[in-house]
């Protein structure tokens, strides 16, 4: 029944589709109605969904006939120019995160371009990011007579780098005329934000400024999920309040990267405050509900878990698991202890209860549902105190910045509403456990885990945290990852954005040291005077930002004590020199099973 | 005849590697010789091939069981560990055209790293350089049971990425099992030397370990081409012979980028030695001929090129064209002059003579017959006298640096054996027609044109020129080009490599500008303190390196006759501060020309 309404759902989208395309050839033989350029028709639609800034770099085919003009002279939406195209799609994927309920978006030129940018593409596509790539290709003429042109292949293949795009977004679409423009950026729209996952879409030089009718604007896209299956939908209620009854008080929520993703925020909210069931988070589920919350117990990531953690998930006789994915760095290398038996999971578009599987059933429409029979049967039950897991900073005799200190130790220096970004390995194992403020944001590729994403992704972040007016942004990434992207802190000095940053200095790839040649001279990196960074990429008089240096305990709690520092009212970047073999408890941890289970 | 020919060679190769894989499996079975690990295997084919530096990034993947430390422990090749992996992929590169009859490798990691490399590997493709990219992956298991692990698409598409990497190689293998892997690790090494192209291979770290048969190094991969049919040939030769004879002494040579890249630089230096003819050069051609030879003439590019040049070349009754690859940059954006009627063209796998196409005949077999015949021919004629075009530095009233002054200028720097790098735009515009001294090399990257890679590409420019014991590298690169991957100058730092660098400070994008939007913001760049950027690389001390700002034309002068700065003992770069809207006279009437037909 549930792939009976999809189906249905997708031909209604089709035949839309069609009639939005010969809506526009008769609009345009019969002059009917204002006319716009493809390329506002594509702004305006982006300003529809939020979309205040745009990243990438110009080139000569995404320049020509204008595209780069429009989006200049575009007076809400702000060109932000990226020192290269991977840091301008990590930048998109940062903004995309923060800003909520909106896309990123990334402008890149044929070839050259946007094969640069599309890693940063792919991780948006793992870790189900909205994030929209727009590439300037040749003209429709070139496009098909094919000539030996700069940026191509040299073979005549002008579809190749489509074809690699393809294999990494949702959803794509190479304009070639204006009749079906206006169609086509309305449907691969429609799917980046339904689905939370990068589109791709090319736009030939010589489209830009033609004209399509503007009257198809007047309908904005839609971003409701498609309905559940209403008889299904209500079997799966009465299975979910069986299973609850049968569990008596001892249920768990267990919130993990689509609570984020597919926008269910609120509606879990709404569900934890009405049931009062303690609430844990999977590492991408980091802040999905505040970590402040009376109900909130800390991060569930199997064996890497802390004990009490691990005992009071793994023993609760049942799990409501929402918008979980199972990844290895997700769930402690897949370190599970919790029984199909015992779990009931929701997720975007299908529903599991125990073995039983319901497609088509999706969370955001069942959470309301699921959240009223619940609070009515909840309803007078005594409220459990759920133990809240609180990391205590150690006293330790070294002086020397141990990342058993560090983490705990920052994690006191957050206030509510701060962007936390940790890059993969060392950093977001370090801050999985560390519960933050009230409103924090949590940002990490876990799934994804390209080093070097925190430093393009705090760009972006960073300015959609402005225009949210959210708190401070904060960054931990570590020497050999800031290396792979470090030019991007110059787009954060020229755009005003305003980071604290912090640079882990322990001589190397420490996470990959943990792995595997641990002594391996290809795990070292180069020094950099990492203190130099800022006024080299382009705070020349050295009065917008500010470095440090911090060699151990005493000055790293001074500075975090510090006022002006905390108030991070300019980019600050602080070394922090730490051992070259320490590591976080987790990841020391995690990186034993991974290795156990890799030689199995 | 030709093809059926190919299609021969191509049936005895499928067959000889069958038989090498049934060989590996009798020889396992049986115990039949010394075994050696796949890893080594790999590695041994390498070292044959020339390499003695590989480049790229450790990664997880990559690493275990061992293959990183494969590569390390290696005495004969040295890894050189990247800021990241685009810069990487364009190390590789620049090894590859200056090591020449080597390869270029380069190794990252599952998905993140691999992506990262591709744009690289693209322009490889493009530009006809053969480069290996080896991509540690997760274990045979993995593979086909597709856990929900950290690198991929979290949709078990474990082979999106090998698909995308399909578009720009020209050959490539996931290695599955020992038992193929030598014949696989064969096949694709053959195919990227013997066609000069890149090539992708993928390595389960479960199988770098296992044991394989050492024997089949014993043959060494054979670089032949194949061979042409001398029916067909014989009819060639003689129908050149004829246009030559019609066309009594007035034959021109145009060497071209294929010259280079498929290895016939010497069998045409023999060619101009013995007939005397005048030989010209395309922009991707030069330095394949000496611009110091006698019968050399300059470069011709259509109408961006020297009157002079132009008149010669244009006016020739035959023109003997060598390589070709007629790109838009390449041909002064598409303006040749020269009829298919008056033309033989020599490519790697085909010839033209006027309209006939003789596909299967090769020029490296080709050549040494044709210049035999020819020499006969020529013999007791006159030499005609080469008017050798050489640019003047102009005097000029205004003290700052104008690129008219510039180029020249720089031009009288160079000594024999120089490696010259010219980054895509305002540096390679600027020296296209600068005649370089002898055995200097030159590179830019014409056809693909992607910004930044001169950074990278010097890096692996400068290892093979110590290598090979050629002369200083000095690099032309743009400010906006250099902040796309300005961190790779901390790798020439690390290694010792002793570059001189020339950052052209003209606030942006110029090439862009040029093309549209002169007065544009997105053609702005941040303003960046460039002569910090060696010491905050990792020259901390200061004592590795020298930054020099050069403002105005005695400035630079001296710096160009200090003898210091020229015998180039430690990195150094010098910004030249130049104006905004300047150009050199080949690019702004390119991108007129340019301009003019897009809107056609």
């Amino acid at each position: 029944m549930g792939s009976t309404v999809n189906e249905l759902q997708a031909e209604v989208d089709r035949l839309h589709h069609k009639l939005q395309s010969i809506a526009v050839q008769h609009e345009l033989a019969t002059q009917d109605g204002d006319l716009i350029t493809v390329s506002d028709y594509l702004l305006t639609r982006l300003e529809q969904l939020g979309v205040t800034s745009i990243f990438g770099l110009p080139g000569d085919f995404n320049m020509r006939d204008g595209n780069q003009d429009y989006i200049e002279d575009n007076p809400r939406i702000k060109w932000v120019g990226n020192c290269n195209e991977l840091n301008a799609a990590y930048a998109a994927d940062g903004y995309a995160r923060v800003k909520e309920n909106s896309v990123g978006v990334v402008v890149t030129t044929f070839g050259v371009g946007e094969l640069s940018a599309i890693n940063g593409i792919a991780g948006a596509f793992s870790e189900m990011v909205p994030v929209l790539h727009i590439v300037g290709v040749p003209s429709t003429l070139q496009l098909k007579t094919r000539p030996l042109l700069h940026h191509t292949l040299g073979d005549g293949r002008f579809d190749a780098y489509t074809k690699a795009a393809q294999q990494v977004t949702l959803a794509n679409t190479s304009l070639m005329t204006k009749v079906n423009a206006p169609a086509e950026i309305d449907r691969v729209l429609h799917e980046c934000i339904t689905h939370s996952r990068p589109v791709y879409l090319t736009l030939p030089f010589d489209l830009v400024g033609e004209k399509v009718p503007a009257k198809h604007l007047k309908v904005p896209l839609l971003r409701a999920p498609p309905p559940n299956d209403p008889e299904v939908e209500a079997y799966v209620l009465d299975e979910i309040i069986k299973l609850v009854k049968e569990a008596g008080q001892d249920v768990v929520i267990l919130v993990d990267a689509c609570t984020i993703r597919h926008g269910v925020r609120d509606e879990v909210l709404d569900l934890v405050n009405k049931t009062q069931y303690p609430v844990y988070a999977a590492p991408m589920g980091k802040t999905a509900v505040s970590e402040q919350h009376d109900c909130y117990g800390g991060i569930y990531m199997g064996t890497l878990s802390d004990p009490r953690v691990k005992d009071r998930v793994e023993k609760a006789k049942l799990i409501l698991s929402i918008g979980a994915l199972k990844s290895d760095f997700n769930t402690g290398m897949f370190t599970y202890r919790i029984p199909p038996s015992h779990t009931i999971e929701l997720h975007s578009d299908h529903t599991l209860v125990r073995y039983a599987q319901f497609p088509g059933i999706g969370m955001k429409l069942l959470l309301p549902k699921l959240t009223g029979r619940l609070e009515e049967y909840r309803r007078g039950a005594s409220r459990l105190i759920v133990p809240h897991y609180k990391p205590v900073v150690p006293q330790e005799a070294d002086n020397r910045i141990s990342h058993a200190y560090l983490w705990p130790r920052v994690g006191e220096f957050f206030k509510e509403k701060d962007v936390i970004v940790a890059e993969t390995g060392t950093s977001s194992y370090g801050l999985f456990d560390i519960p933050l403020p009230d409103k924090a944001i949590f940002l990490s590729q876990i799934l994804y885990g390209s080093i070097g994403w925190t430093v393009g992704s705090v760009l972006g972040a960073a300015i959609a945290a402005r225009e949210r007016l959210l708190g401070r942004v904060i960054l931990f990434v570590g020497d050999g990852s800031l290396q792979l992207t470090a030019q991007e802190l110059s787009t954060m000095i020229r755009t005003g954005v305003t980071p604290i940053i912090f640079v882990i200095n322990n001589e190397g790839y420490n996470v990959e040291r943990r792995l595997h040649g641990m002594y391996r001279k290809y795990n070292d990196i180069a020094t950099w005077c990492y203190t130099s960074l800022l006024t080299a990429f382009g705070d020349v008089d050295g009065t917008a930002s500010k470095s440090y240096t911090v060699r151990d305990k005493a000055s790293l709690d001074r500075l975090l004590l510090d006022p002006e520092f905390a108030r991070a009212d300019k980019i600050q970047l602080v070394e922090v020199i730490m051992d070259k073999y320490d590591s976080p408890r987790t990841l020391e941890a995690g990186s034993a099973i991974s290795m156990l289970k890799s030689s199995q």
